[in-house]
């Protein structure tokens, strides 16, 4: 059975019911190491090999992960592996990593576990909305759950080690995937981005490192992992996304006190395209979605429908959309096609949108 | 009262329901002088107002031109010259001609005479579709009346004078508005234009002369006026055009076979958009309606809403716009918002494309 099917049988997938207009999704991530094995780049095969039984062995012990899913990277097609990256439940780093790399999904899929990553476990929570405090609730209990099972490489001094030394410390990534048209039509993002990063955050596209802000979508993380408390790393994450949502939704209304016929034009041709198109690339599909899900947050669109839109944004994915047509072996001329007419289909549900219910 | 509302209110001016898939309209037009005036780019005000005076005396001699419209282009502002240009009842050039320019409309529309252009008198004709023989016809009886009231400077050597050598002879212009996306689409627009000027005739963007050729609409007319008969020019013509319509409907077939889902994309995104658009610039609405007119004839949508697309194709035009909206002084940003919100209103009544009919 592929990832996509075994993905889709499972009712409680993490899903976006309780996303925000802006937040999209909260991720924490903690970083550990095992004490007496290389890390993954030095480790040779066998040991990685024996660093992923070890894993499996604590994780299967415990009742979150009974019942859930176990993927090991090398044995995935290509399809598999993009399923699970469009999915957040593993990164693009994990997809094409060497032997031994595997993921352990918890029952619920809110928690996963990628081994022999960069480091020999990356502990992911996903939430949505803005869950900080939720998620990292959840991460340490997972944490203290396996440091009873596993010794980790722990220094006194610096904290937990890692692979990368800016994981050093706290091993804790707090990242946020945030949708922000408004400042990006607006032409405010790279001022964004130059402020974060002054802060000490990154900013990166859709789908993670390297990866292009398709859709005015954007993860927004930590860098700092040392020398600060959990609870301090957190209370700073926050503070600087309520920051960008409150200047997202600021660009939101002067968007359309100022100019709102060009906002409305650009709504309206995404809607018309998504509606009739024939051939659309999976960077088009998300760019239009990225309007109407916008126009959803101005009332333009049914604002409950904000959870369906954030379903196909990762449904116009390549994996996903191959999952859905039922179709490994598609050549990109032919998905663009198919999530055309996908998308056809699917925007049907959706009404003409009413430019003069728009506010914020 | 403005030109566009007087030409409202003549329920026969010319109509497009005979037009033709390929072949809009047809037009003649013939070249007259008078023999003891100089030609208007050498007279001075008062001999144009002179040649103006006469010309008004014999046509309004005349049944047809009874009742019918004169306008002095002098007396008009922008927009009013807009109109009868978009109606192809005046040129451009007559529009920025000096004093005593004028223009003779018939009392069905169906002919007019510019006064004071290049020569004294350009007689046209136009007829919708494929029509020069008729449209010949007309104005063979109309020269040949005026020609018993004013004395046309004439050469037993080389035919009618006129003011440019290029029109000496029979003075006959015969040419048609084409809509060619079909060759335009598949890239072979200019071999078509080589071919066409290497047996004598002009090919020329939707609005005359020097005018880009929006909405894949060409005028396409011939050369020649000299030593041939007028029978034997209009044998030529037609003859071309009815290659070119060939050649535009192989090249129609040839994208519905060979990349129907490029085409139906098109087609299916200048669909939505013209439905769904906020701000349209003019020649964004010509290229799209373009391409709808082209799905009607591909029976995607009713073939017998052609008609009412070439309404719309004038209608969008500055001048009609600023007529239909009752606005004179219109900035060109606030014209696009509204030409956006006339086009979303009547592309109601278009039903959405069924691509399953398409086909010749």
């Amino acid at each position: 059975m592929s990832v996509f099917a075994q993905l889709a049988s499972r009712k409680d997938c993490p899903r976006a019911d309780t996303a925000g207009p802006v937040v999209i999704m909260t991720r924490i991530r903690l970083a550990r190491n095992l004490r007496d094995c290389f890390f993954p780049d030095r480790a040779d095969a066998q040991m990685r090999a024996h660093i992923r039984e070890r894993c499996e062995k604590a994780l299967g012990s415990l009742p979150a992960f009974k019942g859930g899913l176990v993927f090991d990277i090398e044995r995935l097609n290509e399809w598999d592996k993009d399923v699970l990256v469009e999915s957040h439940l593993i990164s693009r780093e994990l997809a094409q990593a060497k032997p031994g790399a595997s993921v352990f999904i918890s029952k619920d899929c809110n928690a996963c576990v990628m081994v022999n990553e960069e480091d020999h476990l990356r502990m992911q929570f996903l939430r949505a909305g803005l869950q900080f405090k939720q998620a990292y609730k959840n991460a340490e209990q997972l944490d203290k759950a396996l440091e009873k099972k596993l010794d980790f490489a722990f220094s006194d001094e610096l904290g937990y080690l890692t692979a990368c030394p800016t994981n050093v410390g706290t091993g804790l990534r707090g990242s946020a995937l945030m949708h922000l048209p408004g400042l990006v039509l607006s032409g405010q993002m790279e001022k964004v981005v130059r402020a974060v990063s002054l802060l000490g955050m990154t900013v990166r596209g859709l789908s993670g490192e390297g990866s292009e802000a398709h859709g005015s979508m954007f993860q927004i993380s930590n860098q700092q992992t040392l020398g600060e408390k959990e609870t301090q790393i957190l209370q700073h994450i926050e503070a600087v996304l309520g920051t960008i949502v409150e200047q997202e939704e600021n660009a939101r209304l002067r968007l359309i006190e100022d100019s709102p016929e060009k906002l409305f034009d650009k709504i309206g041709r995404c809607y018309g395209t998504l509606r009739h198109a024939h051939v659309l690339t999976s960077s088009e599909a998300l760019n239009f979605l990225s309007l109407i899900r916008l126009a959803a947050d101005l009332n333009i669109l049914p604002p409950e429908k904000r959870p369906a839109l954030d379903e196909l944004i990762v449904q116009v994915q390549p994996g996903h959309l191959r999952g859905i047509v039922g179709s490994q072996s598609m050549p990109p001329a032919q998905r663009d096609i198919a999530r055309a007419a996908f998308l056809r289909e699917r925007m049907k549900a959706f009404p003409e949108p009413d430019f003069s219910k728009a506010g914020l």
